[in-house]
């Protein structure tokens, strides 16, 4: 059977129930009182519209769980309890909010523990299965009432098509549900893996990203569960950036029940192979996704180093690209500003012969050479404009210094994301 | 006799002179004509106001001179043959465009050294003497008609009153000419140092800054004068931060020709160590007045870490909190957002213990403190929003963990950063 892509997010594998409502958790409102800007202050508040802030993701059976977290020395308290309780290597049900990052607080770690007992008590399970997580403002106390009176309709509107309330529970500034599942077959048994991630802003994963959740039916032990996420996590949301800031709370996580009855993966053997082929394949996607919704973006940034000594250097190179902020701004501009590209380059931390780089830019409007052997060449502005003129943009690098490739996702600088994070916290 | 602030630039100190005129460079013009923003490219095109482009300093007497230059790994043309020019540690003048950045060119090189060619023929001088800078759009080959055009009336021009012309004419997007100048005492002699300092965006020094010119009637050893330039850039120009981006021009160079006669400086006496003194305060008042003319800023951004265990440490943690885009969002919304503060930290490279970290906010209308030990205070969101009004506002963290220091300079981040980003080139 050759792999597809499926719809279902979070619930596309077997065994899985997803919901998200509206509990209430509120901005303390504050700078909006002092702006003029309503719009702004009606798309912020979560009130406004009733928007979801609190999903949740059950698994019929206790799954194998893995998970990934930020690097940042700040630390959310809820992947703490999280990291805590899957340390035995085993979950059977996620909560989230958005709205409060519940982060540096004195009463943190007590608040998300008290979440997990919230829905384990709900659902029947142990307190120390579940994962936990937030997302939102930090700094600021979460209220735990709205979770106390959201839990039980969240509970009790679990169902295998709530993946979509509970994507729409877990944005903040996104403007898009991003999901993706895939479904393949692992010793002739069909499996599949979805997920949904969040996050638009105070992005630049180092280890994880903002959050991602995954499920899949697959059988796998949870150690190398735990060894194909953090194999893919480097080359995949690790090579996100929107604006260089890594969060406190980024997290993603990973759960699989067996429910596809698959011979159970215990070592690196073929389905190991396929199982975490896939798992790139959708945290890729997810990656793209993720850079496209970047905060304010209006084009996506998509940077391919090849013909590197390694892997790392081809990523250092690619990421100090689509992290600068003049290269952006450019981009924003649609200007084909390759000064700033060879500039970053040259600031990044990676050891290149520019002497040798050659760069070329594209879209689906063509493809223009824009330097040979690190000078700039005189190219068609005419042409260049028209490729940049599309809304995901090509920066093709290759340093002609070995077989390795990475690539990196970003998206353009422009006055919305001034806007959004000017105002964020209101 | 105390020191003091004397007005008079690069021209403050006893044998100098300076000139700028407008000689004609001008950009490529590209993305202006796709883009429909008339007022945008009358302000970038240098040919619309005639603004001076080419600039010129003299000393009379040949003068030990020190530079440091970008490490970035790209680095203009202009910087590779200043090094060789005053590897002898001696220099006579320096001439200077903008526009034109002349690097990524194949012919760099050659432009460069023929601008010194062409500058010391009028002079009389040594081309080997000639410090040569450059400064605007990289990967476009410049122009030597308008140099070679330009070079008469700047020289004939130059004058002990020429500063201002000077430092107009190696402005870019700068948006006020920054000069400073301290006359102190050395062994009883009156000495004066002075300079000038062009700098708005791509600008996250890490060696020198954009472009720096000093000058000094003190008598100094090439040697003392190297090891005093290399200690203060440090904890001054190498603390600015606009926008993360590293310059492939950067340069800090300080001639020192010896008219105010006091004993030669040779070693680390006490004289070396005022005239140290002196020239950490231009370098940071310099410092300060290019981030507070970031690009498209409005506010001034000051960090100061203290109680750290070393100034590495606290200088990392600086320079990571004034360089956060959310941050600086943030501070142009005046939203005292102190959960990206402590973020920040956070992703710094610095090993600091996050549960011992103060953090206050304070500018003239006040002081407020906004953490202590990790967690966020409950503070008066009025008195916040006052102090947030302000155009130059403080960060004051305190590790709790030893007695060293620094300041780091940033500023906010606005539309305007990305509006003069997105068109620059044009």
């Amino acid at each position: 059977m050759e792999d597809k892509f499926v719809e279902g997010g979070v619930c596309a594998a077997r065994g899985y129930k997803a919901n998200g409502v509206h509990c209430g958790l509120a901005h303390k409102v504050i700078a909006a009182s002092n702006s003029g800007d309503e719009t702004l202050k009606a798309n912020l508040n979560p009130n406004a519209g009733k928007k979801n802030d609190l999903a949740a993701v059950f698994s019929e059976k206790r799954a194998a769980a893995a998970a990934v977290y930020t690097s940042n020395k700040v630390k959310g308290a809820p992947l703490i309890v999280t990291k805590r309780n899957i340390a035995d290597g085993y979950a059977q049900a996620i909560i989230c909010n958005s709205v409060n990052a519940n982060t540096c607080n004195a009463d943190g770690e007590e608040k998300a523990e008290k979440m997990c007992v919230l829905l384990a008590d709900k659902l029947g399970i142990d307190k120390n299965d579940v994962i936990v997580a937030s997302t939102g403002v930090i700094g600021q106390v979460l209220p735990i009432e709205p979770i106390e009176k959201g839990i039980a309709p969240l509970c009790e509107g679990l169902s295998e098509t709530g993946n979509t309330e509970a994507v729409r529970a877990i944005m903040t500034t996104d403007t898009v549900e991003k999901e993706c599942a895939v479904r393949f077959s692992l010793s002739g048994k069909e499996c599949t893996l979805g997920g949904m991630l969040k996050g638009s802003g105070m992005i630049c994963p180092n280890m994880a990203t903002n959050l991602t959740f995954l499920t899949t039916d697959a059988d796998i032990s949870p150690d190398m569960l735990r060894k194909a996420l953090s194999d893919v996590i480097q080359r995949t949301l690790n090579c996100v950036s929107v604006d260089g800031d890594m969060s406190t709370n980024d997290m993603c996580c990973v759960m699989a029940n067996g429910a596809a009855g698959n011979p159970r993966i215990e070592s690196e053997n073929e389905d190991y192979g396929i199982f975490r082929a896939e798992l790139e394949k959708v945290l890729r996607v997810l990656a793209r996704k993720m850079a496209k919704d970047g905060e304010g973006a209006t084009k996506l940034i998509e940077c391919t180093v090849s013909s590197a000594p390694d892997f790392d250097t081809a990523k250092i190179v690619g990421k100090s690209v689509i992290m600068s902020n003049l290269f952006k701004a450019a981009i924003f501009g649609e200007d084909a500003n390759v000064g700033r590209i060879l500039c970053a380059i040259g600031y990044s931390a990676a050891d290149v012969d520019i002497g040798k780089i050659d760069v070329d830019m594209a879209s689906e409007a063509g493809r223009i050479s824009v330097c040979r052997q690190g000078a700039c060449l005189d190219f068609s502005e005419e042409l260049a404009a028209k490729i940049l003129r599309c809304d995901e943009i090509q920066v093709l690098i290759s340093l002609n210094a070995g077989d390795s490739e990475a690539t990196a996702w970003g998206c353009d600088l422009t006055y919305e994301y001034v806007k959004i994070n000017g105002d964020y916290r209101s």
